[in-house]
């Protein structure tokens, strides 16, 4: 039996991702349910697809990804079940997964059409879980919806390239736990750009000559640790996901502050390399 | 074997649920357990009894529900299991199940009676757990307590209606993760009253004459995106619950406001409905 | 089959922790993951030690934690597997499990050395996981690492006793949801130095007499409702974890207030008993 995962808006308090999990649970009572995250933003599309597309792959083959983000079913929102990259996606057609679908193609979209059955405004609860829970049972994607070519897009999502490729213009797309914060900038497409030449970062104040692979290797362990200028150390580094991520070694958003608050960076803000 | 469900205010951090899903595996290895909630505000028996409400009917039948809200035992405060719907609740009897109670006659009440034999003042862990594994395992309500007739109420739940029906003056009951404002008034009541006469909701500053079954009914999708006023839009609607929630479309409590925030409305304020 | 549980820094937003199970998932189909807290301040060693070491023991033996705080491999910062009371903790070595091990004597530590084969800077995920299934599915600590006698000790979590065993002087080492300043002061060691004699506690402004048990037993339930002095009350009680505990009974952090932001305490402040 395959695993559902659950990535949401709900937040950790209402009794939302509650009853869905219970709707699931009373339709497989085998099933596996994991919360990848409740808490993106509300209605913030591209949380929830850079969340989405950093978790998925961990899952096995099959697993079937329900994502709760701004799904209420209108005439510019409807509701699509994609199988892509071996895993399965519920969610609205707003652009959620296009991140994902930019890099890898899609093996089928279908536009889900059972909703003349079902009326409601808690999709998730009485659409998504009826679609996850069919393709949990080995039903296929074309009973449930009709095939279409294409998904909407999130703009934004990519950086830009200059002309003569001296410089790549990205921006700021989430802020994590620890204040981080993590560009569009991607290391393979900074790689094939930059071709090894030197390179200076900018975005607002902060500027950086270095990108790290960790974070401990901005920071010199020869040297004593009374002595060494650790705490505060502002990095760039390619993180787990391989994005060029903006950090202080260490930090903590609620006490000494973090990279966003002390690069006074937020989302959508701009991070600029150039190329010598 | 049924799912236990956990409903607290033990907040996300702290080590209080993963002792108590501990203690449910050692006694139980291959239960099912779903947390429904943590984040219930500390103490709040209204927020516990709006999310339990809404979350537990869509867990299968005999899925027992453990909810851990000013549980400690005192000579006020005893504990409760309760058979009602075909579902197990395990409770202080502080009200938390009052609202549920009210729509629907508890089958079997009882007050557990254990506690001669547990020392605690962690009672979720030592006394509810023993008693939702002891239901879990097939066993009796009538051999952890004794059968009690009633249990207590919480006070300003239902709505007042006036004398010649013409007026409703409810409260608000729950602020959600959107920040929207949901009040004791539910749609069958409201029908019931109404009639089918036309009608005026106001709040402090919120006014509404109608009230939309969905978000997006509210907005005319007719107008091109960029002329329709859509962001902020104020909306009156039954939500996926049959209550009567005040709403902004798309809201965001940490950027742009919410309902709660734009309105002035905070838990207990006062909603009047007239009808001409 | 045994449990793994998760114990981290991530925060209940990022994609951190999702990507972790489904890892887990991945490796052992079968296996139960539970959440103890993903809500530990970022790179806060002493929080992480105060929750593990209250919920682990709740959970059956032979369960493996996984504790992901500050788990960057670097020289200062080894990789450790440690087999204590019967459980299995996987973490980086620097003091997380130190109170734990202060207690009670670990059976086995091993310093991890799979590394040669992992180059990453997500080690939960890629280090911690495999660990973690290779006990799971029986593996000795021996194949994964190499025996080491000591670990890293974490300082300060140890009260002061004077000389002449009139004064211990503690200090706060957990604020829990509740706003309740948990101390490093525990039950037994406090009948053991005070052996009976009267005392009186101080904090900042807190000053305390007596130690309950519960919290309710603060409380003079003989005199009615509306006359006692309920709201409000001072409290120092034996926690739920025998840890002293100086509380405000039914507190809310966020409207009300708190034992910590009443008495103005925070992590490290100093409390003191004094024997008379």
């Amino acid at each position: 039996m395959p695993i559902i995962t659950l990535t949401t808006d709900f937040g950790e308090k209402d009794h939302f991702a509650g009853a869905v999990k219970g709707a699931i649970y009373s339709e497989l009572s085998d099933i596996k349910i994991v919360d990848i995250s409740h808490s993106v933003a509300p209605f913030h599309i591209t949380e929830a697809a850079y969340i989405i597309q950093n978790a998925y792959s961990s899952f096995p083959p099959g697993t079937i990804h329900i994502v709760g983000i701004d799904s209420e079913l209108n005439p510019e929102n409807k509701h699509i079940a994609v199988l892509l990259d071996g895993h399965y996606f519920i969610c609205a057609n707003n652009g959620i997964i296009s991140m994902l679908a930019n890099e890898i193609r899609p093996e089928k979209i279908v536009e889900i059409n059972i909703h003349d059955r079902i009326l409601t405004n808690f999709p998730v609860l009485d659409v998504f879980v009826k679609v996850a829970c069919h393709i949990a049972r080995g039903g296929t994607l074309e009973v449930i919806g009709k095939t279409i070519e294409t998904i909407k897009e999130i703009r934004g999502i990519d950086p830009h390239i200059n002309n003569d490729e001296t410089q790549i213009v990205g921006s700021v797309i989430y802020i994590d736990n620890y204040g981080n914060v993590i560009t569009n900038i991607k290391k393979a497409h900074f790689e094939k750009v930059g071709k090894g030449r030197p390179f200076s970062i900018t975005s607002r104040t902060a500027s950086f000559n270095t990108i790290y692979n960790n974070y401990s290797d901005a920071i010199d362990f020869g040297t004593p640790a009374d002595k060494r200028d650790e705490a505060g150390k502002k990095i760039a580094l390619w993180n787990s996901s391989n994005y060029l991520e903006l950090a202080i070694y260490k930090s903590n958003p609620a006490t000494v502050g973090s990279a966003a608050s002390l690069f006074g960076l937020e989302y959508r803000e701009v991070i600029t390399i150039n190329f010598k």
